[in-house]
């Protein structure tokens, strides 16, 4: 039997690594062959649901298990009571800078006893560092009304730590990271997180998500970016590329930080899920409702919006062709 | 409080339907870019991933969740033992008659004590009937080695069933469904499925899968796709259509002799996330191997195996790209 000597396996290794990145090219350039073809059809889908109303309701009330995990009753309680849009749109998608799998979470809500917000947008960047990527977010501001915040303060005390974290980072340049710690927000927030004694954490602390793994700015994403894509080149030219030392076991937990450490995950599952499947979940409402009652009282919801499209939502059911048997949504491929 | 007169909300409904059309096209459409975007790299791969000895057997180890629910031990050491390759093919995506949507699954095998077959294919098309569409599939026959058989009969009754109905479609014209439940081949799988005792199916029965609908064959899809292409023409015209007569109620329960009921499920989460995502899995296996022992010890694999390209796959170990942080994979966007 032939050995292999040690070095064909690092080349073979090597290989694997530009061919990875090549993936990744194909994966954004079908992000954006997608966004072009079902841009037209959202915006459709937007002038054609103005009519339904509870159509959002509706959509989360048949959000998929791993979804409904990540929301409290009072929760429900919130979108059943007025939630009125949801939009989601890849906002970098034209900036050579940006990422076309970047992407933004828009919540349009009525009058509510919650909040003061009639539109909470939550925007998740892509981004690179050295050994890592994917989606960061910056804790948005709840309004929350006098003794009404659902989350005891979580989405209040990370949007404080976010503005700390801007502020040193003007200041201080380049070691603004290990400085972090020392904010009193930072501590505040840590300390916050580690006494909550709420078993089950509000949906809406969600919007306090920063990272799974840390805090990455625009810059060093960039930074990030070009060094790797000079590593490649080198590999591709089959110069020899050192391995990166792997300093990260220096750094302190930012999870210590983090008020809804799967933030990612629940916005990949709106935005790549519910959104674009949205049509496909009301129908199931519907469905639901033929064959027993909704877990939800349509005819109890937000009876004092007057509008001139209310509908009866129950005189839509049974219209539907039955599509309980369709297969279940796809997932995208990938490397 | 303006009221919505009963038309409107038909319209309104009807306007949804042909938007659901308009989504369901731009999927299509969606499936052909990714096929022109991502084969080259899937050839690409293929070649580099011949000189990795025991590739997919490491990928099918570190299979997601769901995945590992509907493989018995007994199958894992099928795959350890002489899985050489796997490849997944939209073999209709040129056909005008056929679907992007229909896949092919080859599993490529190297001796073995248990069946004889090098190659075990199994095709995905995806169909339509009246009021369901998804992917149906033929049994595959295995030719199990004496005392060997994972299933216990089932791929082999299954097989013996199909062979029937394909017969009796040949003989009787358009009313061959309803005799279907008369064959003898269809009462002896029934009985075998209602009497199995076995509480885990091996994953092998999969090659036994039909339908978790029913089987449906080119010809009735067609009909059906031409079917509802007419009436979405009337809805865009405004016309008035019938409701459908949902005559389901009266057709027997196909699913008594569906031998492996999830068989389109696992079909789909090896064509869009196993084998997309094929790199990833394996170096997560890298990644487990470094700070763990893998559970599968490579060293016991296929000794016999005298190809020239035998590698210590531990070698490889620590060379990857720190990637457990990254995001999981994406689902793709659907309306």
């Amino acid at each position: 039997m032939a050995e292999t000597r040690p070095e064909e396996v690092l080349v073979n290794f090597e290989e694997l690594r530009v061919l990875e990145a090549e993936f990744d090219d194909a994966e954004v350039e079908l992000v954006r062959k997608s966004e072009a073809l079902y841009r037209p059809l959202w915006e459709k889908r937007a002038e054609l649901i103005k009519k339904i109303p509870h159509f959002w309701t509706l959509v989360f009330e048949q959000a998929p298990p791993e979804f409904d995990n990540f929301v409290q009753p009072s929760d429900s309680k919130v979108f059943v009571d007025c939630l009125k849009s949801l939009d989601v749109s890849r906002f970098e998608i034209d900036d050579p800078k940006g990422s076309p799998r970047s992407f933004s979470i828009k919540f349009g809500f009525g009058d509510n006893e919650y909040f003061e917000n009639k539109v909470l947008e939550k925007k998740f960047w892509f981004r690179k560092s050295k050994d890592w990527d994917g989606h960061v977010s910056e804790p948005v501001k709840i309004n929350w009304k006098k003794g009404k915040d659902l989350t005891g303060g979580l989405t209040d005390a990370a949007y404080e730590l976010a503005q700390a974290r801007r502020k040193l980072a003007k200041t201080a340049n380049g070691s603004a990271k290990s400085k972090e710690t020392n904010l009193p927000e930072y501590k505040a927030l840590a300390k916050k997180i580690e006494e909550s004694t709420e078993a089950s954490v509000s949906f809406f602390a969600w919007f306090g998500f920063v990272s799974s793994y840390r805090w990455i700015s625009a810059e060093e994403s960039e930074e990030a970016s070009r060094a790797r894509a000079e590593r490649l080149e080198k590999i591709k030219r089959g110069e020899k590329v050192e391995e990166e030392e792997d300093d990260d076991e220096d750094e302190p937990d930012y999870q210590e930080t983090e008020v809804f450490p799967q933030g990612d995950e629940v916005a990949t599952l709106i935005a790549e899920e519910m959104w674009p499947s949205a049509l496909k979940y009301f129908k199931y409402s519907h469905e639901a409702d033929d064959d027993d009652l909704s877990e939800l009282d349509v005819e109890d919801m937000d009876e004092d919006d007057s509008s001139d499209d209310e509908i009866d939502i129950r005189g839509l059911v049974g219209k539907g062709r039955k599509s309980s048997d369709s297969p279940p949504p796809k997932k995208q491929r990938k490397a």
